[in-house]
């Protein structure tokens, strides 16, 4: 049984690379076409597709799974409208491939420069929500790679549903309809296959919990482009705004509890902590958010229960705040270093000297000045299209577009120089 | 035994990373000061470091170690002279850290840039050469990062000289001593160690022999820049200029044998065969060369031996070339796939449709039109300097300089912006 397993994967993995070998070559023109054909696809066969998540969404609920998961599950027609205006988008987006930079002669006359190109086979693992399919294939795609989704197996009815319309946009385009393959194996031996075939398989991306992340990490002989822990800080300088410290914090923390640039800990100078915190303290406390702070906060916040070192290690995710006073940008940026998970932080000052500090020494992925955290997003940042955040330090690091999915090549011109 | 150097192999990682975090603010000034006082030590300490370097040559001598190890192992004048070069030239090279790139203002007035930053830590791990030590700490040193060397246990003496003169050049500059260690114990299990240590290190930088690097890959889970293999082609196209194609050939293989792109397979298509191939061959037989080709080179060359599958896999590194003539440049694109290591590859010809395909299409690190495989140098590139050659995909590809040990981290700045 295992071992069919592993001989489909592979096979898989083999048409992969074979497919991203025409990818490699295929025109902007193609892959708009594609994508675009994908969108009327996904207009005309919408009726199909809500049959095939029906089946998975019924088989969730007889499993009673729970009510985050179910609609994590579930292909509504706002959530199909949203994949068809994301494949119009990354349509209409520049092509990455083909770009060349860093141009210089030698002094022989030989040209040097770099192009960008495809980084070749990408393997995709996600959990229950079955529009990371065609969120994912479309960034491959544009960015001229060939594409292995590995879903959640709840997702299954429906992921391969939508792979059938990615395929048939392939096919429209001229392009190879094996660029773009879902595994359609519930067992987990094939997530293993797949993160361990280095000859055909060029990087994993994986999107889902911590958990799954870093056992996948554990196990993967395949580079990984990965986001662990998001614990994120905001600190409010003594030369702070602090009209504008309360509004970053309060929106840092409250924008959305559950994203990875929500604001866990804030750290707050002692020369200002008295005029900033009891009252957006009363902020925080208003909106809901529990407070947990160090011996001097609670002694100006009475709410604030004790925090522990565990607080200070805690992604919450949720409507908790830990808030520490410190005694200069110093202990602030130590208390990042030895805390933080080197995700997104930011400084609120109007001193430059202070702002410069804190961006060149805090070693965070995203270090902002007088931004809330909760901006840590490719869109945001202009990317125009995300496939991930990655708290990896090689490659790409923070929010990552189509650039992350490619790669440069050395491309030299000459007229014969030889070397003497 | 084992636990004991675990733990100081452990230690050496949690010093390397307190280090890496003052090497980030290290200014240019520092770290020219630094190399500069390197470069000084060397001149005034030579005759220490050769009475160190003498007993790691009368070991290998007792032990019988072969002639080219011993040759590797001894530090001469003349490659002493060349580290002391290479500080110096390093120390004026522009410092790579700092650098902002990609900066554009968002829709609600946010800015948002790319900081070049260095990588943290990072592990070396080399063979007999003690020169490495030199050259590694001193472009880990520049692009910011704090390093931890291991050089092969036939170099401990010499190695822990020059550390000696490394932690010295620190120190004069103000820089912590620890940013810079090498690894004392010739016990095997400290690079075992090293290559598993992903909180203390951030890359690992083999440089040694294929089966070394093949072994440390197999085992490490810190990511790695590595260099396999470089079996490298030069195909001349029907519309080459063929006195150019010879001697680009010519020179491809003749440069030097033993480096990773010198020319290991010759594709020549068929119409310019003829023409070509009897005298080049005679080129490369009066050089010593022994030729091994298909059927249809035979016919051209007699002396040519007939060619296996398993010559158009090897890297020779050797006087020994593999020619193959081939219908149409789609067939040597085809070849290339097949048999290439994805190293280096070239074309000769005059045809601008042609140059764009091959450049396009080959999924090679670099690819050359009308030059010499045998540049592929990160001198030759204008790197000023270079860790070593990368066959991975991510991150780093081709030769690697100081941009490679750096990474990018995104710095926002904002006036209280919040998000919605």
């Amino acid at each position: 049984m295992n071992n069919t397993i592993l001989d489909a994967i592979e096979q898989t993995g083999r048409q992969a690379r074979q497919a991203s070998r025409l990818m490699m070559r295929a025109s902007s023109a193609q892959k708009a076409h594609a994508l675009n054909a994908m969108a009327d696809a996904l207009t005309s066969q919408r009726a199909a597709l809500k049959a095939a998540n029906l089946l998975d969404v019924q088989a969730a609920q007889n499993r009673s799974l729970e009510a985050a998961l179910l609609d994590r599950l579930t292909l509504s027609d706002r959530s199909i409208d949203l994949m068809i205006e994301g494949l119009r988008q990354i349509a209409a987006m520049p092509d990455p491939v083909g770009e060349l930079t860093a141009t210089k002669i030698r002094p022989n006359g030989m040209q040097v420069a770099q192009m960008r190109v495809p980084l070749g086979v990408i393997g995709i693992i996600y959990e229950s929500r079955p529009n990371v399919t065609i969120d994912a294939a479309a960034l491959c795609l544009k960015s001229g790679n060939a594409a292995i989704l590995r879903g959640g197996s709840e997702a299954l009815h429906s992921n391969l549903a939508l792979g059938k319309i990615v395929r048939h946009g392939l096919q429209i385009a001229g392009l190879p309809e094996l660029a773009v393959q879902v595994i359609d194996t519930p067992d987990r031996a094939a997530v293993g296959a797949l993160i361990t075939m280095t000859d055909y398989v060029d990087v994993i991306i994986p999107r889902g919990g911590k958990s799954l992340i870093k056992r996948l990490a554990e196990e993967a002989r395949v580079p990984m482009i990965k986001h662990l822990d998001g614990n994120c800080h905001v600190y409010v300088d003594e030369f702070a705004d602090l009209k504008k410290a309360s509004d970053i914090a309060f929106n840092a923390k409250t924008y959305r509890y559950g994203v990875c640039g929500a604001m866990e800990t804030l750290l707050v100078h002692q020369a200002v902590a008295t005029t900033l915190l009891p009252e957006l303290a009363r902020r925080f406390i208003t909106h809901g958010v529990e407070l947990r702070g160090c011996a001097r906060t609670q002694a100006l916040v009475t709410q604030a229960l004790a925090a522990t070192d565990e607080d200070w290690a805690t992604e919450y995710l949720g409507p908790i705040l830990a808030i520490r006073i410190v005694d200069s940008i110093a202990q602030a940026i130590e208390h990042i270093e030895r805390w933080g998970s080197g995700h997104t932080e930011s400084i609120v000052t109007t001193n430059i000297s202070r702002a410069q500090q804190f961006q060149r020494e805090v070693d965070s992925s995203s270090v902002y000045v007088n931004l809330p955290t909760c901006f840590a997003d490719g869109f945001e940042y202009g990317l125009g299209a995300e496939i991930g955040i990655s708290t990896n330090r090689l490659h790409a690091r923070g929010p990552v577009g189509l650039e992350g999915l490619t790669t440069l090549k050395w491309v030299l011109h000459g007229d014969g120089q030889t070397r003497g």
